[in-house]
């Protein structure tokens, strides 16, 4: 009973089976004891692609974990864990470390970031909880603040583990994990949710729009059995699209202020009771802060931050609570009799038009008409996420993206965890942008090495395509590379390079029947070309670029 | 006259016709002014790649410079910045940030990490000298604060350009640069450096053990000049490998404790007299601490430690003033006696067995063979830096490692910065193993792109070979990947595996008469086989893997 089995019970505890790491000397001992573990270690190209991957995973079962190495393995991580941070993903890097004896003996070990503590230090600031566990006696409690701290806030952890602490022996074992107990409702806390539900209630037009705390705090069941007793319409974010079934009947879309459709944007906005439940106001879920509210008809319910209600200044309701509150709450006598005029278009069937060369309208079109229940889709950074809220998702937890953090390169190794979450079940299908492609190419190995039965989209439009309606300049330019030759040679069994619908159609469908493995298709699109929504949002983002040089 | 205009003209001060980096929507108006100026924008696949194609020009210029955007960039650069701050290697970082409005008016804007300024506090842990250009005012002073913090130490320095700060009026320009004056010497600095002198000179075997800030403070002109008139023999370290030319007759080789040549160690540790200059006592400096040193005969002068002397107490010596002291000193009456028994043996002739399996010695003595006095000789982390020490290099600086940190990956993308540095003159040879090779394959896009005439040999031993002897598992093994195929993908037009002595001695001619771009061998190895200095190395690492599981 030493410190690494408490660490590996620690994770089964919680259901873990999978890890993502990428081995160093530092390490070795602990993807060792992992290797003789019931846990399974996924071992990536890079140390940036492990922290995705269990991001992805993570996502979709409350906890992932990305094992590295010290250093030189730990900072290629925290670009991914910044943007756990920023998404709230339960995402816990455990690093190896020199060990304490040679620490004591010496200061320029390769790999350490100039101080002993301060790789520590650096993951603090993005980190909910983190601890070295570089004793015995306080391992465990370490363990468990860290993860249950992770638990709490939904955002990464960090554990360090000197390579001579792991089979330091530890007095008490693990105690069995208790299930987490609802915390108790304060009176305030109650009468305030109460009033919120009697306002809502009170409305002409109620519209809740759900954000993606719901997804992340395991709320979508509470949200889907109220908004169903109340018969309140709802729309979602970017980043919190596919929280439900977009098959929902009372489902009005992805809300994205100007950016996005223009019928959701007049329901939402035109409500006189919108409740934003669980939805940080941040750019990229604003479209770009042109959303536009009514102080008087809205109200924000979310986690960190206090809402201010009639009944007194101190309330502070988070969706927690105020779900809580709500499920306990008296069905009201006949649900919301407002019926918006405005329907989200169904899923079109798709009917090629053989040689008709490719758009992404059309593209999306194709992809839609694909999904199925067993599709999770993992979108890149860019036109692969604008161009996705076009999407139809099937259930909820069908689709992932970097959609506050925004970093390019997230989709392939995020495709990696989210097989890795549930690989009897889960097939991605990853719509990656080119510039995206090759900076994350590398995963490409991890996907054919794992056969994983991924579907690569890769929506080529030879640049930044992002960016090239902001300023555009040759640094748009991506390098060109042979998508098809790059996934044979990565070891993928199916690849194929597409500039016809017809040819698209074919290939999709073929590709899917393909479940041995991973494959690949790239989609030859016009540098210019780019869904709406994109469209949309390069104008206001070209804006501010533009400003940049006016306003000085 | 606004702040880009004085950045941009800070830098052609110092000699920077070339940057490297990837853009993003908050640097994309640096980008466009870039490229309207007299200097070159590399554009990397990735930002760890800008960050290593930086440090690699700044250890042959001086000055390197990353250019990245917020973020999603900025934490992708860390690795290669830490690396920068172990390897004393001065690489300027240049982050576009959001506008002061922006971040006045908004709090979750895309790609910022928490607060506004943890990106900066990041950067502080591994710059120099770091700030943030938010007003026209302080901004050249600003500038040439960071540039000089970066000569003077030899780090790394992170500017931050917030994207509304572009044009920002100056009022006064940035002054022409002065020449850096050499420090004045104390008296009792001269007193104890000459004290030095005479005490090498009364030694029967002086050797000095010249380390890498020799190379990083541009001492080799003196350390030659004194190493010639004074006739002591000499040997580098692993980081400081090729800092003067080895084909001088005065060089014994690399030292690296027990990992390295027996006949050097002896020489070294059996000196009466020994300087170890400007070589921090790291880890894989000292061969994982087997130097065997005696306090009595030996010396240490380095950058950031004083020297303690028999003069007094409080004096200092580093290695710049030491040298100038000794460059004044009135010549010896007749230069050492001194001559070791042990001498290099010189390159060997390569005669190639034809159908002979390859060897890790066989290769590299291949190598050897066809190395010129343009070759710069670029080696990643692992047996292609401990295999690369047995290279007979023609003149200083033709060759770049990441000796201290020792980073995965770092030698792609450092090629491209390596030929940066001077294209007239530079031809990178890459030594890389299949595992740094995928971790950093994203960069032969960037080598094919530019048309670099880069040569990239791979030692495939199929996993990480420095790791499967300290403790072997699937985890050491590597995705396999097809090399040709992934060289060609990438744009490169010649590509070949090698499995045998006479294919690989052909290959390596034929495709350095290829001038147009870049090329890749991947030479099939044996996974047991390595280097004598990896198979040293791996044994006293490997005691330190396992003595984890024994010592808790």
């Amino acid at each position: 009973m030493d410190i690494t089995s408490q660490l590996i019970e620690a994770l089964l505890q919680r259901g873990v089976r999978r890890v993502y790491g990428v081995p160093g000397d530092y390490v070795l001992g602990l993807f060792d004891r992992l290797e003789r573990s019931p846990i399974d270690v996924i071992c990536m190209a890079g140390e940036e692609g492990a922290g995705f991957a269990a991001d992805a995973h993570a996502r979709l079962r409350g906890l992932g974990v990305a094992v590295v190495t010290y250093g030189v393995g730990a900072l290629k991580v925290l670009n991914p864990v910044a943007g756990a941070y920023a998404e709230r993903s339960p995402l816990l890097v455990i690093s190896g470390a020199p060990g304490l004896r040679e620490s004591d003996e010496h200061t320029l070990l390769h790999h350490r970031i100039r101080a002993s503590d301060t790789q520590e230090r650096f993951f603090k600031e993005v980190c909910a909880q983190t601890a070295c566990l570089d004793s015995g006696r306080t391992a465990v409690e370490k363990i468990q603040r860290v993860l249950e701290a992770m638990r709490r806030e939904s955002r990464p952890g960090y554990l360090e583990l000197p390579r001579d602490s792991l089979t330091r022996p530890v007095p008490r074992p693990l105690p069995s994990l208790t299930p987490p107990t609802l915390a108790r409702v304060a009176d305030l806390q109650r009468r305030a949710g109460l009033a919120v539900l009697e306002w809502m209630r009170s409305r002409e037009r109620p519209v809740v729009l759900a954000g993606v705390e719901l997804h992340r705090f395991g709320l979508q069941q509470a949200l889907q059995a109220v908004l169903e007793r109340e018969g309140w319409p709802f729309a979602t974010s970017l980043s919190g699209k596919s929280l439900l079934s977009e098959q929902h009947p009372q489902y009005l879309g992805v809300y994205e202020g100007a950016m996005g459709e223009r019928a959701v944007r007049e329901v939402v906005e035109g409500s006189d009771g919108l409740l934003i439940l669980g939805m940080p106001l941040s750019d990229l879920d604003t479209g770009v802060y042109t959303m536009e509210l009514n102080a008087a008809t809205c109200l924000r319910v979310e986690m960190d931050r206090g809402l201010r209600w009639s009944h007194g200044d101190q309330d502070t309701l988070d969706p927690v609570t105020l779900l809580q509150v709500w499920q306990e709450a008296a069905p009201p006598a006949a649900p919301a009799a407002y019926q918006p005029r405005v329907k989200p278009q169904p899923a079109e069937p798709f009917e090629p038009a053989a040689d008709q060369p490719l758009t992404v309208r059309r593209l999306l079109l194709a992809v839609d008409a694909v999904l199925d229940d067993t599709t999770v889709v993992v979108a890149d950074t860019g036109d692969a996420t604008f161009a996705s809220l076009a999407l139809h998702l099937k259930e909820a937890n069908d689709y992932l993206n970097s959609g506050n953090w925004a970093s390019l390169g997230f989709a392939l190794p995020a495709a990696v965890g989210a097989w890795g979450a549930d690989p009897e079940r889960r097939r991605p299908l990853v719509l990656v942008g080119d510039g995206a492609l090759l900076m994350s190419a590398i995963e490409l190995a991890t996907l054919a090495r794992y056969r994983i039965p991924a579907l690569v989209v890769v929506l080529d439009n030879a640049g930044y395509g992002t960016e090239r309606p902001m300023l555009d300049g040759p640094f748009n330019d991506v390098a060109p590379v042979d998508h098809v030759g790059l996934a044979l040679a990565m070891g993928f069994q199916a690849a194929r390079r597409v500039t016809r619908e017809g040819e698209l159609w074919e290939t999709l469908r073929a590709f899917l029947r393909e479940t041995a493995g991973p494959s690949l298709v790239s989609v030859q699109l016009d540098p210019q070309d780019a869904s709406d929504a994109l469209r949309n949002l390069t104008t206001a983002l070209g804006k501010k670029v533009k400003a940049a040089e006016l306003e000085g």
